[in-house]
């Protein structure tokens, strides 16, 4: 019998651990591997050797580790270009050494670019023993095909009862003020409509709209007039019809600024306060926070996570399994209960789900009852957190542990 | 009999309206007052007669209003000036009409000079049948006396909990990065120092130490020399040797800001890029959500804002009892169990508990054991939250509703 290896890339999620579980958790139940190993921080890692064996964790370690937020394997930025055969080959040798069957590779976009890479490369060059299997998250929700991504309900999940509170905490003084709450979707807006669940929210903006100034300044001034505030929720990529960014002094100099002008949210509260159409405006950046959140895990989100990985491991019994992505099917119609199906990788890399434009209300208004219908089963139930002193236990990362 | 009435005032907090809820339910089982009132937007509200009876909530009612954030009555910033005579003979004429034995006033410092006042003007005025008890609430826990404030620990245990989720966040990729929170707390950093307790924290900011640059980036740079990482919290109200604020340009424009500088943690970062200290980070600016969050409510908080509600209508048997504040105690040497006892409004109002500056290392480099000792029971314990389609349910404003 041949082993697994199971590694994490892009940017983390709050369940991106489950799915590691699940996979190491089947394996333990139906042990077609010898081992699990792990690979630490993506291809970046693997590359340099760095792993650790994930086989015999016990139960309560793949307890915690469903409640560890951010990738416990560690992640990387690090992509596969198709012409650095050097790569490929080093890679390929390592696999040969660990008696490797299939690498499973828990990620987005790039993730599944990579897994489409090493899967093509295997058959142009007669590689057979070698598999690739990739696993989707994101908390961006913009992979295609599969119906939605394990990560993205959690964030929905704390980003919806975010809205709900500070929209709360906005209204107990009876003075004119605007809230801001800005989200990440560079490109898509999955996150930010989200967050109508909490059923407060005044005005959304999207990058699948283009921000008309005059327009949305118009809405601001309506909404001011009948409630004396309004509860803004902005995307960081929204954007001009042009394609500028608002956050575009952010943009370009991110990291290195000088002078830094915030985000997109920042960049909104300014021309606001600038055109005079309100006299206070907050904004609540959600930042990091958003995609390494505890406390507002979905439980639906952290059980379709561990089991798109059990699904993983099962499908690659399949000996001609390789360049496949699992993903999540939704049956219209029924009680929501998803299933799990597989697809080609390559259909999956380098494609963007936007959210539908006939989702989408006029006038920054919010979203239609599609939308809802789509998100409200994702963001349902909540895990029973293991606490320790008071804090949700976090497994210890594998990549800061001695071998 | 006659009847109390009970306001809240000052920036909200995730578990104010325990207390609340605590005063309603003593009088519900020791029915002392005809009627519980409650007045809308503090003083303020309740000098224009905005009242709501809140005599006959039912449990569930309670139950919701205990894990509801951010002031149910509403809040106001109005403070009684002791010399605008015709604002206290109004507020006397209101309670007279109102017959209200005793007013309950939840809030921080202002909010106990505000009961202070009242209850001077009373005693000069020969008034007898009106009195006028504080219970204290602020995340910034910095009310003397009291061994600490409701409302503190929940603020507490969602930013330890959150560096703790951030700290795992940062870490996931290899790169050299620093990442920095910063919290609430304009003139003491309890909140600041409470996140050593995820045990991850680096270094700490606090108002109560002059900020010095050099000495600064020195820690800094001998951190990432060891970790490649840096992770540093910092309190809004932290500031130089001379007093002024590091988010000056932030504090100087407030609200009407045509360049904004950022906070004290946006200076930090850009103060550390421009110095060549490192070459990424990335701030997390928790802002009102630290007040309002409900995902981390601490169950001790809750239940101790929620007795000391019923320990303030206890109290208010006592026909002499006026110009109080309720506080906590704690036994030293025994098993965390705080009692409830009266202090005069006078004495805590218009002071400032810093943190002691025996319980903060040299160096920026976190808290001694004392500290520990004294936030680790604070922070205990999850209430179970009634849950409506995946968002806590919150109880929707009194201030909202038609009467």
């Amino acid at each position: 019998m041949g082993n697994c290896l199971v590694a994490q890339s892009g940017g983390p999620t709050s369940v991106i651990n489950a799915t590691v579980a699940g996979i190491i958790e089947a394996n333990q139940m139906n042990p077609i591997y010898d081992h699990v190993y792990g690979g630490l921080n993506g291809v970046e890692g693997i590359l340099n050797g760095r792993i650790v064996d994930l086989t015999h964790l016990t139960d309560f370690q793949c307890k915690i580790l469903k409640q560890t937020c951010s990738s416990a394997l560690g992640s990387c930025r690090y992509k596969l270009k198709r012409d650095n055969i050097q790569d490929f080959e080093k890679l390929m040798a390592i696999l040969d050494q660990l008696n490797v069957d299939t690498m499973f590779y828990v990620g987005g976009n790039d993730s599944m670019d990579t897994v489409a890479a090493l899967s093509e490369y295997a058959a142009e060059h007669n590689i057979t023993n070698h598999r690739f299997v990739g696993c989707p998250k994101t908390i961006d929700n913009d992979l295609v095909i599969t119906d939605h991504c394990p990560g993205f309900a959690s964030a929905a999940k704390f980003l919806a009862t975010t809205a709900k509170v500070t929209w709360l905490d906005l209204n107990v003084y009876t003075r004119q003020e605007v809230f801001i709450l800005e989200t990440m979707g560079r490109d898509a807006g999955w996150l930010a409509a989200s967050t109508v669940l909490s059923g407060i929210v005044d005005l959304v903006v999207l990058p699948e709209v283009p921000f008309e100034k005059e327009k949305f300044f118009e809405e601001v001034k309506k909404i001011l007039a009948e409630k004396n505030k309004c509860y803004i929720v902005i995307s960081e990529g929204c954007k001009y019809a042009d394609g500028t960014y608002l956050a575009a002094g952010e943009a370009k100099n991110d990291g290195f600024a000088h002078a830094v002008l915030g985000g997109a949210g920042q960049t909104l509260k300014n021309m606001l306060l600038e055109a005079g159409i309100c006299e206070r405006a907050k904004v609540q950046d959600m930042s990091t926070l958003q995609r390494c959140n505890i406390a507002m895990q979905s439980k639906t989100d952290v059980e379709e996570s561990y089991k798109l990985g059990m699904s993983a491991h099962m499908h690659s019994m399949d000996p001609s399994f390789t360049g496949k992505m699992v993903a999540l099917k939704r049956e219209e119609g029924r009680p929501y209960d998803p299933t799990y199906f597989a697809v080609d990788a390559n259909q999956v890399a380098n494609f963007v789900k936007h959210v539908p434009s006939e989702w989408i209300l006029d006038d920054y208004r919010g979203m239609t009852k599609e939308f809802y219908d789509y998100v409200q089963p994702l963001i349902l139930g909540e895990p029973e957190l293991v606490m320790e002193n008071g804090i949700p236990m976090q497994m210890p990362p594998f990549y800061m542990r001695k071998r």
